[in-house]
């Protein structure tokens, strides 16, 4: 196999992201890392193959790669089993590290007790927390992987008028949707952090079933189809009145965007109109407001103040049940970080991308508000998701 | 929330269960079991809900449900956060146990290791293993939802030949079968175990795609439509002489079948022919073989022999490269146990649900092979994917 970032003429997006890997490794003290996640294996292969990366804090990284996959370079190395590991560091001039960091987010018990027993005298720390915070901030390349993804999923929106009909219940309208994110290139798969995340292609959600609270840790719930995935559309009838918002899959290209509009049968009340619009209006002052160097948790407080301002507290993200973010980083995991929830205080960073999703649950209607998916630029947020945002009538 | 097996009417059901889960506790000597993961919680409440199951070897099952659920009878309580949870046993009359079974295969590290300080006395053992082994033999109610899915796929699978037309891509055939499947009832979302193993609905893999290596530890490879998700459909033009083996999503209820069938365009060459005649014949081979105390390796190597026996070896399971399996058990996760594959020294048991998938990778054709989901039956195997196996023309 043939990765994609390990290849010579793309060198230099490989060593980028070494070197923010290395950045947030000297924060954690941590003289090595031993990466088995599927999710960042593909962040610093490129591609996704069974195998181990090590990254020491100063040297050359390797790829202990697993077949059926080949080597083609001289700093990927074939194993059978990670236990070859610690004698192929010896016999490539490595020294054992005194601090190693494994996966403990992403990698079951089982598998990072058995890594473990690789270094039986080194401390071991939380190469999760390393990758998340070297992720959060993307390079060029990856912000254009975004941007792609960005202008398929605005594509497949500007048709989803078109696959409507009359008497349709929210699951067949889904599917159709579906349908037309795969026909566009979406390759169906939604990578989520966190053992007890699970979703399809995403959500729809038509007027009441918007309220109906789900074990998921996404920003709105939805009853489902069925008790096993108890999450999104739950076979309700289309009626006039309802609002139908299109949360779905944007992943293209082992990235993705997330992105939400809404739709109406016939007209919503009045009150859902009015929630509509200051979703949009707190999406413009965040649009100007995130810079560099503000504190997010800023973020969700003024979002929260505009919604008090406009009389729609109560409404705010869920009416019967409230998710406590407005918005998540977003990359090759649909919920990476920052979370933008008022206690977070840490500052918005140049490169992040974010997803910002100020949501209402209006009674007599459903949800409404937009979601976008942005980079932090120096003078404020760049929209990765540019589609009109008005409610569209069906 | 109203759990389904929870609720009195069904109480029996979730008894039936939990026996089942201390028989494999006390094999293992766990004095209780404290079950966290989405799966395992879906198995003993019937719905997925965010929480804590607590099933001493004796003495009544307490569930902590964390909101948005509600308890709704006396052994459901509330709680916020696990570690709420030595307090309220002890408040509940139970003592702390001396062994404990957390999932070391189904929970990240992280959680683990939290979960462990609830239990600071306690000897700590793996309840994946124990429930894995609870789970491997379905109650009458499971086998029931699993022959359910088996219809409502081969309803699915009956329909596949309308929706092809000359000059597509196994892309676009497979997306159109994907609409199918989920307007049939399909959930979409497929249930793998294993954090490496990821899957969208699905795999179709047509001519040579079919002996591209996947990292993924399916049966089957393909190259995918992009580095980020290999494996599966990878853009071939559909062309005569090509076979076009579907082997999708068959989740309808929280269960699931595994279930391939193959279509050819034009005529597959002879070889291919035989090799998918030889697959059919070893499937009747073993559906009579396959009883209560057979060993599982046996099904194995009978399988092989046959292949070797019909001059098809080098094609077994793969031409490149070669899976070491041709069955799995199947039930909530697509890949349960038990694993018929060579060394597997374990006894066949009745009521355990088994996928077999003899298939061959032909040089000129491409995968060919029939696999289906039984269930162990004292008379042999009872197949819960019924629909017609033959080669059929596109």
């Amino acid at each position: 196999m043939q990765f994609p970032l390990l290849t010579p003429e793309n060198h230099t997006e490989f060593e980028r992201r070494v070197e923010r890997v290395r950045i947030a490794m000297e924060r954690d003290k941590a003289e090595a890392l031993l990466i088995g996640s599927t999710v960042n294996i593909f962040y610093l292969a490129g591609g996704v193959c069974r195998g181990y990366f090590y990254i020491p804090v100063a040297g050359k990284p390797l790829f202990f790669i697993i077949p059926p996959a080949q080597p083609t370079s001289a700093s990927e190395i074939s194993i059978r089993k990670p236990e070859q590991i610690p004698a192929l560091l010896l016999e490539h001039g490595y020294n054992m590290p005194k601090r190693i960091g494994l996966e403990f987010d992403d990698l079951y018990y089982s598998e990072i007790e058995r890594l473990k027993k690789l270094f039986p005298e080194s401390d071991i720390l939380d190469a999760s927390r390393v990758m998340r915070s070297a992720r959060m901030i993307k390079t060029v390349f990856e912000i254009a992987k975004m941007k792609e993804d960005g202008m398929r999923q605005s594509a497949v929106y500007s048709r989803i008028g078109h696959v409507y009909h009359e008497g349709m219940s929210d699951i067949e309208f889904q599917i159709e949707i579906e349908r037309l994110l795969r026909q566009e290139g979406c390759l169906g798969y939604l990578r989520v952090a966190g053992s007890k995340m699970e979703i399809n292609m995403g959500s729809l959600l038509v007027g009441p079933n918007a309220d109906e609270p789900s074990p998921y840790d996404f920003s709105m719930g939805g009853a489902g189809m069925d008790p096993s995935l108890p999450v999104g559309a739950s076979g309700v009838i289309m009626k006039p009145g309802m609002s139908v918002m299109v949360d779905m899959n944007g992943g293209f290209n082992g990235y993705q965007t997330d992105m939400t509009r809404c739709w109406m049968v016939g007209e919503v009340n009045e009150l859902a109109a009015k929630a509509h619009e200051c979703s949009c209006a707190i999406l413009r002052d965040l649009e100007v407001y995130s810079r560099p160097g503000v504190e997010i948790g800023e973020m969700y407080r003024r979002a929260e103040r505009m919604a008090q301002e406009w009389g729609l507290k109560e409404y705010f993200m869920g009416h019967r049940h409230h998710a406590a973010f407005i918005g998540h980083g977003v990359g090759i995991e649909l919920n990476e970080g920052p979370v933008v929830m008022e206690r977070n205080k840490s500052l918005l960073e140049e490169n992040m991308t974010i997803a910002l999703e100020p949501k209402f649950v209006i009674p007599g209607a459903g949800a409404v508000g937009c979601e976008n998916t942005y980079a932090v630029r120096a003078e404020g947020l760049e929209n990765l998701t540019p589609y009109k945002e008005n409610l569209q009538q069906l």
